[in-house]
């Protein structure tokens, strides 16, 4: 017997074309859709159309209008139903002049850019004298004495993770130093930029001052000129920098949802949302961040949708102002968690290189499912990871409430070197790792929502 | 006897430490220089000098005044002997404003910086559809009447080279491509970055329109702007561009070389010329064009120095003005030139990656010394080539004169992504490399410092 059943799984290799390594005939549905996905265009053609048609897509702005009727032209002409806009208010924060250079003792100029919600300068620019903290830690314990009336200059020593770990922790120049820096009395702060790269690219990104604290002017320099800085501080002479950034609120303008579906044939199956971020930061084209995502998760639902109906219906969200605080995912929270019935959430939001790991938050019933989404994705090159899938910014209150979620984490080692500078346009993507992208969540897509038995709650934490 | 022989030259082999890839002890003294140069500090101190406490240098301004303050300050304190600046006038033209945007039909910033000797815009900057070119020769075909008014676009594909010969045959867009759009009656002309990266920092360079022709506003786009206007073109629809440029020519001011000498102990066995320039384009620190070449031959010529007086006096030449038409180098020849003692040049001006190739431009009489030479070298890991040396655009009057030259080339793989960028700062050169070129060049001098033949003309071409 067990001889006839190690013969009976041989069979579909003995029977397969002289390259051993195809799928067997009898494969499952779910693979030869992944291994389809490998050749994938819609994928580029999507991401190559938004960054060049629309280009940066700032929150709020006109560009993300664009980008949102960009959005429901190209998802409707594909076919996708119940195409829609979700449209919510926010403020609106915009970049003006911006300009550093160092007055004395060695004048040059430096490159900076504005950080989200920085205060502005008068038009002419401020002048003061720099002092250099190591951390956020270091400048908490001068004292304010020390910092009254200068520009702080906080430094780090963020380094490439696969995982992209080093973005929280050294992230907390940008997001703690301007409050801090603003408490103390400075005139203003510039960090060195959140950013793993030698480029003389700015990294810009939000941070918020905590209620009822003043906004300074508050600019990240790129790497290579906040090294300058460091060693001209080195010297040990004092150093006055002349600091211009003008950025201005405009006020209350619209934002929203881009939102299409799938229609699932089975309605008590409950819905899977997957989806991307449509607005970018201004500087470059988002290509990475987030047109890539975006790119994907339709590329994948419609990949799902091209190969018969599914049983679940799957909604692909892209979603508006992620990058200054996240009004679309908040939004989309709001106005469908009341309907309970989202399955299992997912976002693509970490650019476009390959995938390396995938992480569930699956209620122990779905065991199975997870295993068998582990199985289909390990061909691509994945490992199953051990902690549980948080879903990512926009997705992100759906697992804090207890929704099933799955994380298709992407390599991250260069996603810093380009976040949120001029630098994040169309060549930075590797098309053959887009596609894998592709290819993995098309997989994870045909697994679940075709799956027959139900995904459950996965509870909260 | 021939058993003798081969005991006798094994004898230091046999007698030398374990290790047998030691020199033996009686090698070359200009080996043992070379070896130790591969522990040279110096190069690295003078190049993080120049770059942190002096930064841009821009030909004909304050800033290369007081690169020139710094360099004499320098090597006079390094014990140089007659340390001297050799003053000259040139016009001088500097950057203003800068944008770019595509209005129609797909608004979007882009990035630009003028190409030297630019044409400005009025201060509001102009409008006009542009025109795309794959190559200068396609640019000459076009009829004036589909070129007049319009702002031209010419792209090429300079890939890397290990030898830079693509900077000659791409660089035709940049050169040429101004004068041959006024002339057809262009509004504007943008060509794609004369570099191989794919950076949002564009790469400037001198260009200079031919005699009578209109310099008009003329602008290098970053490769991926060039990229994205290329695309956006593609879609067929009338493209209209936005460009404001607002340099200006700021008259006549005085540049100059820094020269210093190690004196030789022989007068009548001639001097031998080595430098780089001192002046950078305005963007980046200048450190791989051109501090690199100031810290490597400065270097050199100092280890030469401090390990005894030469036979020949060895002259460090700092050019001023190269970047913008070469003012320095043919100030030094019409000063030198006439006295007649100048033996042999070579200029150090292509980054800090390795030396792999020397060239020659020797007299027949002096193959045995070429010989030695390259033997030298090859430790090092540098081939001899088949070319004429040239000495460099500082130095190249001298063999074109008939003057014996060296060239030492460095690998130009990368040169090319921060050439006349934004991005030409400290962090590109790695101290491993510089300190190869630092001990090719110690090894250059000590072979013809101390040559006991006479170096003799290579005779001219």
């Amino acid at each position: 017997m067990k001889k006839l059943l190690l013969a009976a799984a041989a069979l579909p290799l003995l029977l397969s074309p002289a390259n051993a390594l195809q799928p067997p005939p009898q494969a499952d549905p779910a693979a030869t859709l992944r291994d389809q996905a490998l050749s994938d265009n819609l994928a580029w053609d999507i991401l190559e159309g938004l960054t060049t048609e629309v280009g940066p897509r700032q929150a709020g702005t006109e560009a993300e209008a664009r980008a949102r009727d960009w959005a429901v032209a190209r998802l409707t002409a594909l076919g996708f139903s119940n195409v829609r806009v979700e449209p919510f208010d926010m403020p609106v924060w915009v970049r003006g002049e911006e300009r550093a250079e160092i007055s004395a003792p060695f004048p040059q100029p430096l490159v900076v850019t504005a950080l989200g919600n920085s205060g502005a300068t008068p038009a002419r620019g401020i002048e003061a004298e720099v002092i250099g903290f190591n951390s956020v830690a270091e400048l908490e314990a001068a004292p304010d004495s020390a910092v009254r009336g200068k520009i702080v200059f906080i430094n780090h020593a963020m380094a490439p993770t696969q995982d992209g770990s080093g973005y929280g922790q050294f992230g907390a120049p940008r997001r703690q130093g301007p409050t801090i820096a603003s408490r103390k009395g400075a005139a203003a702060i510039v960090v060195r930029s959140i950013g793993t790269d030698f480029h003389r690219n700015p990294h810009t990104g939000n941070q918020s001052f905590a209620e009822g604290v003043r906004p300074i002017p508050a600019g990240a320099l790129t790497v290579p000129d906040a090294e300058q800085l460091e060693r001209i501080l080195s010297r040990g002479q004092p150093v006055r920098m002349r600091l211009t950034l003008t950025p201005r609120n405009t006020g209350t303008h619209q934002s929203g949802n881009v939102v299409a579906e799938v229609p699932g044939s089975d309605p008590d199956a409950g819905v899977i949302v997957i989806g991307g971020h449509l607005d970018s930061w201004d500087m470059g084209t988002g290509a990475i961040d987030n047109a890539a995502g975006v790119a994907i998760t339709t590329a994948a639902a419609h990949r799902i949708m091209q190969a018969g109906q599914p049983r679940r219906t799957i909604r692909v969200v892209l979603f508006g102002a992620e990058e200054v605080g996240g009004g679309g995912g908040p939004t989309h929270f709001r106005l469908h968690h009341p309907e309970n019935n989202v399955v299992l959430v997912g976002e693509s939001d970490f650019g476009a290189d390959r995938v390396w790991r995938v992480e569930f938050n699956f209620g122990p019933g779905n065991a199975a499912l997870s295993d068998r989404i582990t199985a289909l994705l390990a061909p691509l090159g994945i490992v199953r990871g051990a902690d549980r899938a948080g879903a990512g910014a926009d997705l992100g209150a759906w697992p804090r409430a207890g929704t099933a979620a799955v994380d298709l984490n992407q390599d991250g080692t260069r996603y810093f070197d380009y976040h949120h500078t001029p630098d994040d346009t169309l060549d930075k993507v590797d098309p053959v790792q887009l596609r894998q992208n592709v290819a993995a969540w098309t997989a994870v897509l045909a697994a679940t929502a075709n799956a027959p038995e139900a995904i459950e709650p996965a509870g909260t934490r």
